[in-house]
């Protein structure tokens, strides 16, 4: 047993196999110089004696490290969870670790993070940009040191390389027809503090959809969030509700629904009634809230696992050209109670 | 600009500043055997000339990754990403990376996860066990290779090390407890499938509240559903509640509440008319789930902060024993809707 958990090296098992350990070393990493027949002999025995290769040794013979990073802002949110899974379900096959780093949508972290992999820690990034960032230059520098990049959902358009993201514009445009559709006549974006694509296409997409209903936007009608759920937020939907008393809103990130619903709540608003709520969201709750929750699903499975695959198809055959590739898929408007014409509440109420 | 984010290695490091590069080296590595002003002087020229040392060369040196890894199940939930969040508030002032892990509950994925840090790939490990994992073969495998290893919420009785876990026992006692003084008497648990620690304490403590309150539980009382979030969860619940008709649940992880309401809805159950509902999972929607959820609160953040501090403690000193620490932090029952003796709704028809 405990012969058994004994990990031994590259010269144990040359010795073992009566082999050189530049036979075994060359084996093992797969070289024309040798035989499938010594190949298959070295990998069993390496398998059943245990041998385990120092990481560090040879990351630096092979300057492989056969590991991707995932730099994301935070994981607490339903989107990011499933693209992970996404991306995971590719890194599987390949045999390659994806290591899950949180920026928190801190710049300084951003940076830090990527300065790190400039000295060779990973052979790929998958990332999702912070949204304080505005000087990309750790981007750019650690692209200039050979280290692909693949951008999914937000983007970064200074840096040539190849994006998985969804249709923002159109989304967030949908979601505001939706909502005028219904009878609103005073929509208010809330949304998240920051500089990232995806906040901005969707408030673009807010924007004109508002100016085709004839409808034109106050800047009392934009509220910035910070980006973490907190009572803040709560407070801030709150106060926004008492004082410009919009009669629809549009939620650009998951956590803004709980907050928008205990803002209701609190300043005694029914949804759907006094005002409609549609959300960004992939949140599994969304059928469950009170009222269920009117949202824009993303294909966020489907993000992870393109983006993974771009990157592992330029990390294996390095024929395509990232900086090409531009994957835009389509998210889905899901209509629920939040924007319904009356509630089932108030209906009951009037049988 | 160009110049500006080129990386430059030791030598160079070494000629700007006209020493040696073992002086350089010695510096960077806090050595006793240079003197404080030269490693300041080091250190400022480093950061100035933009130094980046390799990782590889420079772990292989040092035996030291300055990472840490953080071993859990999965991420869609939000008991880990707090944690994760209580673990990095530790992290990032130690200079440490967190590198996370998900094994998605499968002991494979885990034994694989842990086989490569055999070869030095993280100084220390902070681990939540997966559901699926019987033998623990691979984590004694790992602590005799000397990482240290401190496990949290889920822990391993036969690994002598420190532990970080919420008394789940008593949480689900006092949970199944709360149900019966609220009227119930054919009282279900819906868990998953697994052998982990706190799922058992879980299923004892509601077997133990349910004698103590004279009620015998019937095997049909115990629903075993998937470890992910799915379909097949909703048709196993709805089912059970036709088949054994309940008139309480305790739910044991946060996926399940969604699955147990929208099951309710399809029997056409009122909660809590018809059925009361607690569930274990520290989710921000609970309050604005239709009717609001009743929650067993884990302390997830304070988990994850004492559990990094164990190891950092331990990483920096080792005067601690880690196998003779294990804390038990509290969790809290949350009373909200979903075990109110009459919903809203009723009271508002019978107005």
């Amino acid at each position: 047993m405990d012969d058994d958990t004994q990990k031994i090296n590259m010269k144990a098992l040359a010795k073992a196999l009566n082999l050189s350990t530049a036979t075994i070393s060359k084996a093992l990493r797969d070289s024309y110089d040798i035989s499938e027949a010594t190949k298959i002999k070295v990998r069993e025995a390496a398998e059943r004696l245990n041998y385990v290769a120092n990481a560090y040794a040879s990351g630096l013979r092979s300057h492989q490290s056969n590991t991707i990073a995932i730099v994301i802002p935070e994981i607490a949110d339903s989107f990011f969870s499933q693209a992970i899974n996404g991306i995971e379900s590719v890194a599987g096959n390949k045999k390659y670790h994806a290591l899950i780093y949180l920026t928190h949508d801190s710049y300084e972290r951003e940076a830090a993070i990527l300065n790190e992999f400039t000295s060779g820690r990973v052979d790929g990034l998958l990332m999702s940009v912070a949204s304080s960032t505005l000087d990309t230059a750790h981007i750019g520098k650690l692209q200039k040191a050979g280290i692909p990049i693949v951008f999914f959902d937000r983007d970064c358009r200074q840096i040539p390389t190849a994006s998985v993201t969804t249709d923002d514009f159109n989304s967030a445009y949908n979601a505001t027809c939706h909502l005028i559709k219904q009878g609103c006549k005073n929509i208010s974006l809330i949304t998240v503090q920051g500089h990232v694509s995806i906040f901005l296409a969707r408030k673009d997409g807010f924007r004109r959809a508002l100016e085709a209903g004839g409808i034109t936007p106050l800047p009392s009608n934009f509220v910035y969030c910070p980006n973490k759920y907190s009572d803040e937020s709560i407070k801030l939907i709150g106060n926004h509700l008492n004082e410009v008393q919009p009669d629809g809103l549009l939620l650009t990130v998951e956590h803004l629904s709980t907050a928008a619903y205990l803002a209701a709540e609190e300043v005694k608003l029914s949804i759907p009634n006094d005002i409609k709520i549609v959300c960004f969201t992939n949140q599994i709750t969304a059928p469950v809230l009170n009222p269920s929750l009117t949202t824009v699903q993303q294909p966020a499975f489907a993000m992870g696992q393109k983006a993974a695959e771009l990157l592992f198809e330029y990390l294996s055959h390095k024929y395509i050209q990232l900086e090409k590739e531009h994957l835009v898929l389509p998210s889905m408007l899901v209509v629920r109670g939040s924007t319904s014409p009356t509630s089932d509440n108030k209906k009951l109420t009037q049988l």
